[in-house]
């Protein structure tokens, strides 16, 4: 704070422990930025417009949740424990031909947006189709977002004729740009084994040309690289590389399946990876080798994946499945501690999206994204690190969140959409699923 | 109900969703049992002292936790993610060794017990020192209790003198037969590896005498099971038959190293199985054979283990950790469904205690243990099944709590208890802790 900001602050948050200390400090906010941070003790004078009390609270960066798919908060719990396979040709794939509709994604992906930030996530990374609708939710929600249009060489919901998908993205893409500024529009090219070559050469052409990321699910499973390698003759990551696709703007999610030489061209192209623990196990595509990835310096995200496949959203749990998952796996109980997920799920995530520097911490002229955990609970007491955030689930104690400076929950309540109304919304389109199905 | 009980139940649930079904139903309870159960349709006039309107809500029985050392939740997030041996042996055992008293145990165990009860848990198996604190504190707080008392043969706290263990554990066990319905007095050896073979013989006997449970923890880490390979030249579950430990009631909790002969055993036995698939993954011992122990029909109950080593109570997650963890270490997904883990976790864990055909179900006559969710929340929407519960997370859900017919969390309130003031306490506690390590 210079000494000349003697007009007002637009939101400070007193006597709250912060994530990084254990004395009790503040967060001054202006104009969407965090003006300042510190410890109670040596707090100037700050008038402010609003001052919220956290006293009894942490205060931490939002967290951000690098993969979603926000709209299929319709199918959670559809069609659980079954044979990938089976689950999605006789469950998902159906359901979504028939119940996709912008009306869905609209409120199916604001339920999302409610479901995140109720449990502490500030930014997400989306992808579905009728995307300009979940950007529309997500505006209205008051969450950050990138959110990226689907592009997939077959119909697709909003999308009928496939040769249109890139053009589709790009019109998407245009449209958003400079729209709200808590929103960043993407391209989300579904695979490399339902894109073709041109496909995803024109999509990534046209992410590079809006200087937006680009998304694309690699390697999430053992029998797609099988594929690869029979009708490539390579590895997905080396088939992407080969096409000039991976650069520090393409993020590619899952990375279940990695060999050696992948990780190294994914290391040297500078490319981003997003794991999804939670979804990997429930599909059972395996676990994606996060301490390999980290060990070389590979920018990783955390991704929830979407609803149907995890079955929610809460990014608190997802980390805590991380880090007992390796730990598990290998034996060894220092693999991946808490608090270095929670760096992947703030810092690191910032980074993932084109976001690196100016979210995931506490300083001045960072983005104020912010959470504030009330931890007078018996699941985080005692409190002796934030580890707790992890292993004992702070998602359920999340009392405010801040995005972009602006106030969207308070008291455990979503102030930026009427929840009741969503809930109703939703179970209405589900009884029709359920009707159909 | 017969049509002579014209006098009123004690409470009365009505309009809810039965776990059982899909109709709005309603439960009756008088005297501590459920005396009806069915549909709303089909409900004649019940007069009843109090009425809880379940609309928008599930009905479902109390969970089961099989396995706690509930006293250990000062201890939540001391140490996290370091090797099992420093973090025993530099941390939880000298804490232990300075902070365990009859309070700590009482005031430990009551935050543990209001932990439970707000994320779903009806009843717990406890294992620790100074036991009768901990079944002071069950009993204060209304939660359902198999309370064992500690034995192991080293000096512990409450019994400084190894030859006085049994004898006190016996104490212990008498002080409590019959002073609280809900509350049954056990017995807990430590392990194979910590009591000798006398003292293994003799609190099996102990607990024979008294007709209560016997637990054990077993098989934990692959050391262990070496260490008794070179000690006994058997492991250590063919340890504990050869000494004819092994019958119905006695429970041996983690059995993460089990091979073919040691199940076939297991099952011969009739002897209980209660695995802890987050502790084990935390302090990465590996993950016990669950899909093969129900193959053979063995009991299981499902257990989250001490706050130290999880670290948090919540056995909503538990179970959906115990899910994803076999499914992606089998490449599987219709390993362990999450009914057959809410199933663990109601009757199974019920039979494990020796409470099989009284508890676990919503059935007339059953012992009226049961939970109030309130599905009105975003993770738990839509909800087309019970797997929701599991995979969306239904611990903070909860909105009402009955145990053996009395009402003990009401809107997410203990009544049985002052929250603040065992925060209070505990926080008091964890400062010495922190002070002191």
């Amino acid at each position: 704070m210079h000494h000349a900001d003697h007009h007002p602050v637009d939101l400070l948050l007193t006597d709250g422990r912060l994530a990084t200390g254990t004395a009790p400090g503040y967060v001054a906010i202006r104009g969407g930025m965090i003006a300042a941070v510190g410890a109670m003790a040596e707090m100037p004078p700050i008038p402010a417009v609003e001052t919220i009390d956290a006293t009894g609270c942490l205060i931490m960066p939002g967290l951000v949740n690098c993969h979603n798919h926000a709209a299929m908060t319709l199918f959670r719990g559809l069609a659980d424990d079954l044979p990938l396979r089976q689950w999605l040709t006789d469950h998902i794939f159906p359901a979504e031909a028939r119940f996709v509709s912008p009306e869905m994604v609209y409120w199916c992906s604001k339920l999302a947006a409610a479901e995140m930030l109720l449990s502490g996530t500030t930014t997400v990374a989306d992808a579905y189709f009728y995307e300009e609708q979940a950007a529309q939710a997500f505006s209205d929600a008051g969450i950050r977002a990138v959110a990226a249009q689907g592009v997939i060489d077959f119909p697709a919901p909003g999308v009928p004729e496939p040769a249109e998908n890139v053009a589709a993205a790009r019109r998407f893409v245009a449209a958003w740009q400079g729209r709200d500024p808590r929103i960043t529009p993407a391209i989300f090219c579904h695979s490399p084994y339902t894109c073709g070559r041109e496909t995803l050469v024109a999509a990534k052409q046209a992410a590079v040309d809006a200087g937006v990321p680009f998304f694309l699910h690699v390697a999430e499973t053992a029998g797609e690289v099988a594929e690869s390698r029979a009708h490539h003759g390579r590895t997905p990551v080396g088939y992407l590389h080969d096409l000039g696709l991976l650069d520090r703007h393409t993020v590619c999610v899952h990375g279940v399946w990695l060999d050696e030489a992948d990780m190294d061209l994914l290391a040297m192209s500078g490319s981003q990876v997003v794991v999804c623990p939670e979804s990997n196990m429930k599909l059972a595509s395996g676990s994606a080798p996060l301490p390999e990835l980290l060990a070389r310096e590979i920018g990783v995200g955390i991704g929830t994946d979407g609803c149907a496949s995890n079955n929610n959203l809460d990014l608190f749990a997802e980390l805590a499945r991380g880090a007992l998952l390796h730990k598990g796996q290998r034996l060894d109980p220092t693999v991946l501690p808490a608090t270095r997920l929670l760096e992947l799920a703030t810092v690191g995530g910032a980074a993932c999206l084109g976001l690196g520097g100016r979210l995931g911490r506490l300083l001045p002229g960072s983005l104020a994204d912010l959470v504030v955990i009330d931890l007078a609970h018996p699941r985080l007491t005692p409190f002796y690190g934030i580890e707790t955030l992890v292993y004992g689930g702070a998602a359920s104690q999340v009392r405010d969140v801040v995005v972009g400076g602006r106030l969207v929950v308070r008291e455990r309540r979503c102030l930026t959409l009427d929840l009741p109304e969503v809930l109703a919304r939703v179970r209405e389109l589900a009884a029709q699923v359920r009707a159909g199905s």
